[in-house]
């Protein structure tokens, strides 16, 4: 989904969010990364090959610096390192996801490199996958918290739904708010609510914390990917950076179309299904499309959207005292959200 | 891999082997289609379209029969209905290993039907089948048993494993015995030992009676692979069906070519580079490699290989006392066996 490709240069100010809930569970992060080196590892040299061409380009990491931040937040001791495999577990279900949307997507770069796909072709990128999958629920078996795997096996149906209505919707434009909405829950937040609600869990919280780090992670998640999907424009500042449009010519329909399509003239309907629908790109359409969008307003609303979705994660945490880990975790969400500027 | 289809259309005395335990799960197994048919539900009407596509196409169900069987065997009450989710587990893994398959091999056809990835797209397969193997885990945690969770989740890397092994092998005619038999524990035998195996955990059954019911199916499994690759060429009675030379035609690297390249002749070897390695095939060259497979027995002692591994599977039943369930996992030993005659 292009998840990733967005957070490689944050600006220094907007990286600054994240900083804090860095530094916080630092220690733990190089556990996970650790862990996530040993876990790649098989005899069948082009499994780690594969898997760390992708895992070690980088991304933030920012799946299982929740998971590490919300047990803290929790008061989970750690001694068993549950929260550490349970996190390298979150980051192996995302890799994992990342490797199989390349030949769904048919995408020929992925975090600035070259796919796994187009190096190792289709089918590495499909096993290496399934492979971190069968990893990541080896490792939750381990930590031996059946409500940990009940969540991240759900959420596992869940992200594949997700996928599967993004392929349904594709190219229609018919696509409304609510549809794209379901979208981006399963594909993007579903993950996020996970890799929080498992913080708790481990800590021994009770159900009213769980469903308060489920819904942070929620609405954090939802923020995230609307910010993404207007940084695929450009952002708002209209700047004409590297793989801008990707969305455009794959026909994705997300919810900055959604809205520029619904407020737009007959003609530029017609457009939009020209381009989108049938997927005829002339020279200059993207510039249109961006034209378009700046017209209606359909950028700085969607980040209006992210920006309700941040404030009902901010509120999520109010269940939780104040303190370093919950001001940090709040950190997360004006990077999420300030990365549109 | 093209494990199903040969047991499309097995011959009446072949499938007479079967009979015995299929009938003795018939109530279980019915059971395993219910649960099977209500965990593809999804609003995303793709995915029961796509997995009911496959699953509604046949096959015999050997493993979550296996299951079933194994867990009978050793005494499990079944009043939880643990064997009935496992054994739905084990066939989605399955499941989701075929659609997966489609894709790596480029197949048109699997089950005699067209593939689900000619009929709905690549994307539609990678996802359904990452959708099933959610669904396979929750499952699996809804049944409790964690050492069943360690099992399959174990399987399922194991299997990733085995598939990137051939891949890596594909087209290589160095390829040795050993090779190909740790191709084919990997992406075949291990999940018939691990269906095999949770019985007797489901029962609380000592471990000695696990490793046997998990060397049964491990040895079964290799049993019915070496018999899946000697039908892709016909068989062993040189009668030309429907699909015979898809792996010559796809470069996989089976132990019958194994055998037949080792003791060719320069130019014989010449003839495999060719064909396998360079895939450059022209009319009359699956007939000139079938010839070659006769000439030198490559397909009756792979059935050899076969039976061996059978014999294997009897002995590992040892430990349990004689009973008609002991009788039909033998019976099933002659199925997967016989079926190249």
């Amino acid at each position: 989904m292009g998840i990733a490709l967005s957070i490689e240069n944050p600006k220094p100010e907007v990286e600054a969010g994240l900083n804090d809930l860095v530094a916080l569970v630092a220690d733990g992060m190089a556990r996970v990364n650790t862990t996530i080196l040993s876990r790649t590892g098989s005899e069948v040299t082009m499994i780690p090959e594969v898997a760390n061409h992708l895992i070690a380009s980088g991304g933030k990491r920012l799946r299982p610096i929740l998971t590490l931040a919300c047990a803290k937040l929790c008061g989970y001791a750690g001694d068993t390192d549950g929260d550490v495999k349970l996190a390298a577990s979150v980051e192996f279900m995302h890799t994992a996801t990342l490797l199989h949307d390349d030949v769904v997507d048919e995408s020929d770069m992925r975090r600035g490199r070259v796919a796994a796909r187009i190096k190792w072709g289709n089918e590495a990128s499909v096993l290496v996958g399934d492979f971190l999958l069968g990893q990541a629920f080896r490792m939750m078996v381990e930590v031996g918290s059946l409500r940990a795997l009940d969540i991240l096996s759900a959420a596992a149906t869940v992200i594949a739904e997700g996928e599967v209505m993004q392929l349904t919707n594709a190219k229609n434009l018919e696509t409304d708010e609510a549809a794209y909405l379901a979208v981006i829950r399963g594909k993007t937040a579903e993950l996020f609510a996970a890799a929080c609600e498992v913080g708790p869990v481990l800590a021994g919280r009770p159900e009213a914390e769980q469903a308060a780090a489920r819904s942070y992670g929620m609405s954090l998640g939802i923020a995230f990917q609307l910010i993404d999907d207007v940084l695929d424009y450009g952002g708002t500042s209209a700047e004409l950076g590297k793989n801008v449009g990707d969305d455009f010519r794959e026909g994705k329909i997300t919810l900055p179309i959604v809205l520029a399509y619904r407020r737009g003239s007959e003609g530029e309907r017609g457009f939009w299904r020209r381009t989108l629908q049938q997927g005829e790109i002339r020279d200059g359409d993207l510039e249109t499309a961006l034209d378009l969008l700046q017209r209606h307003g359909a950028l700085e609303e969607t980040v209006a959207r992210a920006h309700h979705y941040g404030a009902e994660a901010r509120a999520a945490l109010d269940v939780f005292p104040d303190g370093p880990v919950k001001a940090a975790l709040n950190g997360a969400i004006e990077f999420c959200v300030a990365r549109a500027r």
